[in-house]
């Protein structure tokens, strides 16, 4: 196929057929480095010139690691593919009928399209919300909640009014999802380790942390050990837990629960849910409930010969998981590996394989020494759970070099009680 | 002396007077830490939260560290120093009569005032350099050089006209003192290690590097010897060097010398001097031509008995030194250590000792393996230069943890002949 390079944004022609993947997330990266030797010619479009490791975006806001740690560069991890092409850009819209993707740099026609674009805050319709509460699903948002954090402590010490200086150091996090779960702990161990020597004029004793969740208990997608856990390691930090509890509404000022009880507090950290960011263009009866694009179970979008969606945004259900997988990276990297393997088996004209989840199990931790993890055969709490979460996620980090940086920043932390970055490089500008 | 609350900032009251510092750079830093049992009460006020370590933005501004590596947060430096209160503000103006500093939070009386402010950038007056230039005096600056330089050579790969292409792959670095040698050494390791495996659709060879400077050789402060070698280790990255040339203008395209030569470029970067960043309220007359604060030998600001200034923003002119002291980290901690002196000589009325400056020597690297070194009684060029490059750069980083992720880092670059941060987290606007 040729493509009249006006249209191509400056891609090179040729024979081969066009991928065009949209998101370098998990699902994303592991589908296109499986198609390492692939005879297609593959374009990546993503809206950041690096991929983040998600998991570990609270720790960035909270002043344990910098970006650096959690963001891989695109073209750094594709260096030696030669078959790929990557285009830093929005995409606008997708054109089935035209078979291109619309973006911020052009239109780039496609033989076959994979969307990947993952999941996006999802603040339940809660306009007030979305417009005062901090999110974290971007490494721009965690830098913004490691500043709004610290800059509430500064204007803290300044206050007079003690209502005002107790709303400064009052922080709630909605959701009780692993997310949440570890943003709560990460302040917990600030404020019990780290705080009281940077601010002695602030009696840290003050210092709030709750967590609500609507839910029964903590972790729900998880053990009834696991919640358990979390929640005796989250009290050991004096976080206060909400459980059945919803938000009504939150003014920049004041939290109100449903039930009318109302917290003073300058930080919401929003961690209570997510949505599918899937784009205009697609037929809307694809979308499910959640903003997620329903595919069969080889990752085909319904009524789509060569469009599909792997990872948060893709809604996949099978014989085996009739309620769909969760939104995690083990799902997208291996709905990505399928993916890329049935693609080759396409490109010979073979038959598909349908995809088969292999469970790995599901962890979360609460500061040090403290985490809960599911395997698939054994449950930890604890201190050898703890081992397992650092051990797993320095492993799945891309990269050496962020490895051995991340290692060094958790083992400074591990010895000396303390985390190094409290640094406001960018103050988050007031909310009006 | 009691100060009323309203005034103070909420800072307590005290019988011990009051030190105001304004700047928490290397004289500030460095002055503060030697009164560590003086007493007083001293007040520091900065706009950042964290000390910079100015020598080092350029490998911040050229994708080899990360800010944490080189600014580390004041309230830690402090964190023992029980007299010391940090107040995170701008600094509006200074009122001698009053004796109070107007600041962004309110007002701060004082009992003595040391003007620790440092130096910021000097544009020459070019009202368009300074509008569309790149500066590096801060770390926003530095990663807003960072995404600038990534963002160029996206759009670089986007554009099919090949002047403009051209024109976003050259970059001049205006200023031959060692923070520009500096840049331009890490951009032409940029250009020849990095670039050409990150962007294989383009042909790096074109990439060009200009260093622009008035005076007839580099690094005109240094020695012959090292002037010489800085010239050689940059012609081997096939930077082009323009001697006793001068800027005429630059409108954000093309970048227009004195003499006439046009170069298209969308990336200058103004490293050609540095000014005073004296602030309001002083009497004019104690400022020199380059907006530095005359002082005597004693760090006392001309005129005033309870003002002094240390420094790059301190004009001191002794004996042994008639033409005054360079704007280096060495001075700014030697004046600052000597004035603490001072001040507790003041605080017991006995005689003050005379600023003496120790010449430590002056060093600038050009890439691996490639720096200039002046010591007082030998001069260094090459491996042997570098290697004493590396180790002071360590071993003056504040933190211990600041010099292992540090060292970690230049160690994987060293390597890999890679540098591994090349991320665009905060896109830099279009400037119009």
């Amino acid at each position: 196929m040729m493509i009249p390079l006006s249209l191509s944004v400056n891609i090179p022609t040729t024979n081969k057929p066009r991928l065009v993947v949209i998101g370098g997330g998990f699902a994303g990266m592991h589908l296109i480095k499986s198609l390492k030797q692939a005879e297609l010619q593959i374009v990546l479009i993503d809206k950041n010139n690096y991929h983040t490791f998600q998991p570990l975006l609270y720790q960035v806001a909270t002043a344990g690691l910098e970006p650096d740690s959690i963001a891989f560069p695109l073209r750094k991890i594709f260096k030696h593919q030669k078959n790929l092409f990557f285009r830093m850009a929005e995409v606008i819209k997708i054109d089935p009928a035209q078979k291109t993707v619309e973006t911020s740099i052009g239109k780039i026609p496609y033989d076959y399209l994979v969307l990947a674009m993952g999941s996006k805050t999802n603040y339940l319709g809660m306009e007030d919300v979305k417009k005062y509460a901090m999110s974290m699903k971007s490494l721009t948002e965690a830098l913004d909640l490691r500043s709004l954090m610290l800059q509430n402590f500064e204007a803290a010490i300044l206050a007079t009014d003690l209502k005002e200086r107790q709303s400064l150091m009052t922080f709630v996090v909605v959701g009780g999802g692993p997310t949440g779960v570890e943003m709560a702990g990460a302040l917990g161990e600030l404020k019990n380790h780290i705080l009281p020597a940077d601010y002695p004029e602030l009696d840290l004793d003050k210092m709030q942390i709750h967590i609500i969740d609507a839910a029964q208990r903590l972790l729900p997608t998880m053990s009834q050990e696991a919640s358990k856990g979390a929640m005796n390691f989250l009290q050991k930090f004096d976080v206060n837990i909400w459980l059945n509890t919803k938000v009504a509404l939150y003014d920049g000022f004041t939290l109100t629960l449903d039930g009318g009880k109302q917290i003073p507090t300058r930080s919401v950290i929003w961690a209570a849910g997510v949505m599918g960011a899937a784009i205009a263009g697609l037929n809307p009866e694809v979308l499910d409930k959640n903003n997620r694009i329903h595919v069969d179970e080889y990752s085909r979008v319904q009524g789509y010969e060569d469009i599909f969606a792997i990872g948060d945004v893709a809604a996949m259900q099978t014989k085996d998981h009739p309620h769909g997988f969760p939104m995690l990276a083990p799902v997208a990297i291996q709905q990505g590996t399928n993916l890329a393997r049935n693609l080759q088996h396409l490109l010979n004209n073979e038959s598909l394989n349908p995809f088969h989840f292999h469970y790995l199990g599901v962890m979360a931790t609460v500061g040090r020494n403290q985490a809960v993890v599911d395997l698939p055969f054994v449950k930890f709490q604890g201190i050898l759970g703890w081992f397992i979460w650092v051990f797993v996620h320095l492993m799945t980090l891309v990269g050496f070099r962020n490895r051995v940086v991340t290692f060094v920043n958790w083992v400074f932390s591990y010895l000396s009680y303390d985390k190094g970055i409290r640094l406001i490089v960018r103050p988050f500008p007031p909310r009006t």
